[in-house]
């Protein structure tokens, strides 16, 4: 039991540092692209700006196609070019998180990511750095071109990249607009929003592309596997309550952050649950203070979410969350593909960071 | 002949009618795509940002696709299935186009665009904009999958649409990065530079997409059209040339805006080419005066202008660039290809505004 914990570690490990060998691969041709004519400054800057923005995060989205596809295929060893285009699919999913992020952080003004100051605020990039983005986005189809364009899934990877990031910005689009409107009418968030925003703007991209990926490797045809997607979408769904939760209960020197979703006005799993329990002179402490730096109104906010005991309901919807996902995991016909849905549960349940 | 002009006049309006009318059409089916759950605040919020951005232009690249089809299928009556796949695919130039001037005009801060105030600039919008270009850009692989995913050369019109997208932000890259470096140095500003970012910038999305698209509609390979983006990429060099030119010496009145190349820093044709003429002397009074705001400064650079006889070396290049064009596509072995090269030609050729 020891020996196959270590070698599992060990095969993790290994699986890790193969990954991220292979961004430099793609980066190198991408900086060789002949579709452009690349001066030595434009090609310096894209490197710079490749490894400012995708490699640094916890990768976990992008290995995780990996892993999903060697267990889709009984876990037997793979070759070396389906180890290569599973991290190829990994690192475009990496680099859409990245695409994602380097916008996002402009449209909320964001201050650091990562450790670090948000790619916009290095003083010689400011707004071109929504441009960067727009190449990041670019890069994903230079990839799949270069690495796919004479398999039989390409035009299905095409589209699937397509779809999931259309999902992904309606969702982006979705919160902008609720949090401009609940900084208006705090009465706005409610759960069935709540879940509509998380399950686009995070949950397609975060949990179903990935395993899309690891399918459509294995020649699947992603239109059989509708209650798949539904069991990663409400897995994803799960994930960000957990993060809301974690943003105000969390440790912060153990997530890595100090929390700010009740002073960024956030529509939080929390602040949405508090409103469906507060009476009216609670929901009157919210309305005051919700969305206000003021570390006096944060602290009211957080006293009425004790009061409110969220941290139960939290612990009750976790519960409830993992029976109602084993279930249906359970209820799928094929055993490789129960494992993978149960590997990614297993990696979130119950985490504290 | 009074006949045949009042004919092509009435084809020509007739088109646009039909090209404008299945914008409705497609923004109808984008606001129903089952792929996102809109509420009715999104769906508004689209409708609306697509009537803002979308049909506002003069629509020359997108009614291109159509004439350009016409052209290749020797000027026979289209059917209607032809004519709705050549708009749908006007359109989605169109959406590209808006897609960029909505992100361009957030980089560069503008103000105005379209004779009305750019996007982000409307009050509730601000930096949703930054989503809302991307949404646009989201918008063509949706329509291509609902008009063309059934059609032979579907996956090739993603891999069109994705490379010229690639160019031409890399082309945005360029002019950013020189810009910048431009700003401590004019010297930077050299034509090899200047026609690297023309020709990614814009020649490859407004000159060579548009004959692609209607290239692919009529089943031809990409590859045996080589010469064929070769030139349309010097006709879109050229047509900038020209818009740099207009932008100083132009008539206000009637190119419909006041240049501010300038007071910009552009990296314009015109700086290009005093920097290739001035003496010592000179090229210290463009670098002394160039990219200030200051009217006095401003005039200084138009009157260097004018004493390196700018106006005449526009002249010659207009005449030399039309020989050579002309020159290259009459050595192009398609009559109808000729004709469609053609007819971009002449539709800018000394053209005023």
């Amino acid at each position: 039991m020891a020996d196959n914990i270590a070698n599992g570690n060990a095969s993790m490990i290994d699986t890790k540092a193969v990954f991220k060998r292979i961004y430099y691969d793609l980066k190198k041709e991408l900086l060789q692209d002949p579709a452009f004519d690349f001066t030595d400054e434009s090609r310096e800057w894209i490197d710079k700006m490749l490894d400012y923005n995708v490699p640094g995060g916890k990768l976990n989205r992008g290995l995780s196609v990996v892993d999903s596809y060697k267990i889709l295929k009984g876990g037997r060893e793979l070759t070396s070019d389906e180890v290569y285009h599973a991290c190829a699919l990994g690192w475009c999913i990496e680099w859409l998180q990245a695409y994602f992020l380097v916008l996002d952080d402009i449209m909320d003004n964001s201050h650091t990511r990562r450790g670090q100051p948000c790619w916009f605020r290095n003083p010689k990039v400011g707004l071109i750095a929504t441009n960067d983005g727009i190449i990041l986005r670019n890069h994903i189809p230079r990839i799949l071109k270069s690495h796919f364009k004479e398999l039989p899934y390409y035009v299905d990877l095409l589209d699937l990249f397509n779809e999931v990031e259309f999902q992904t910005a309606s969702g982006q689009l979705l919160d902008l607009i609720t949090t401009h409107e609940g900084a208006k009418d705090l009465s706005k968030y409610t759960l069935p929003v709540y879940r509509r925003i998380v399950q686009y703007k995070t949950a397609y991209y975060s949990f179903y592309l990935p395993v899309a990926c690891a399918l459509l490797m294995s020649g699947e045809n992603l239109d059989n596997f509708v209650n798949v997607k539904n069991i990663l979408v409400e897995m994803g769904t799960y994930f960000q309550v957990q993060d809301d939760f974690l943003d105000c209960f969390g440790d912060p020197e153990f997530i890595g952050k100090i929390g700010t979703d009740i002073e960024d006005f956030k529509c939080s799993w929390l602040v949405v649950q508090a409103l469906e329990r507060a009476n009216g002179a609670q929901k009157a402490i919210l309305s005051e203070n919700y969305g206000k730096t003021d570390s006096e109104c944060v602290a009211k906010v957080k006293a009425l979410y004790k009061d409110l005991s969220l941290e139960n309901v939290f612990a009750e919807y976790e519960s409830a969350s993992y029976a109602k996902l084993i279930g249906s995991i359970e209820a799928e016909p094929s055993k490789e593909v129960q494992e993978v849905l149960k590997s990614f549960l297993h990696k979130i349940y119950k985490r504290q960071k």
